[in-house]
């Protein structure tokens, strides 16, 4: 399985978000991240960046 | 390995960008990708969803 583990990027640090995340789509004012467990988890922020060999995406707050 | 596609969607369709896209970077103005085999592809657009179960990124340019 490919699912990632979500992190937002904070100033220094990172902090993780989500484990297990499937899919990542677009929503009024910001994303919503689906495990493959079904779990959501809504952000007001949007994909900053994917390494996906380590199982990875990097998600920022807007603003 | 968790590479996936990356896809560039178009008002009606999908144009293949890239396969096996390991990495995809914020750079000025866009996103750079970066696959397993070190193919490196810059777009003037941003990482518009996921479905990573189907190992699919797609991409929107902006505007």
């Amino acid at each position: 399985m490919c699912e990632a583990t979500a992190y937002l990027m904070k100033e220094k640090s990172e902090e993780l978000l989500m484990e297990a995340v499937d899919t990542v789509i677009p929503e009024d004012g910001g994303i919503r991240l689906v495990s493959i467990f079904g779990d959501q988890k809504f952000i007001k922020g949007y994909i900053y960046s994917l390494s996906l060999v380590n199982h990875k995406v990097f998600i920022k707050l807007h603003g």
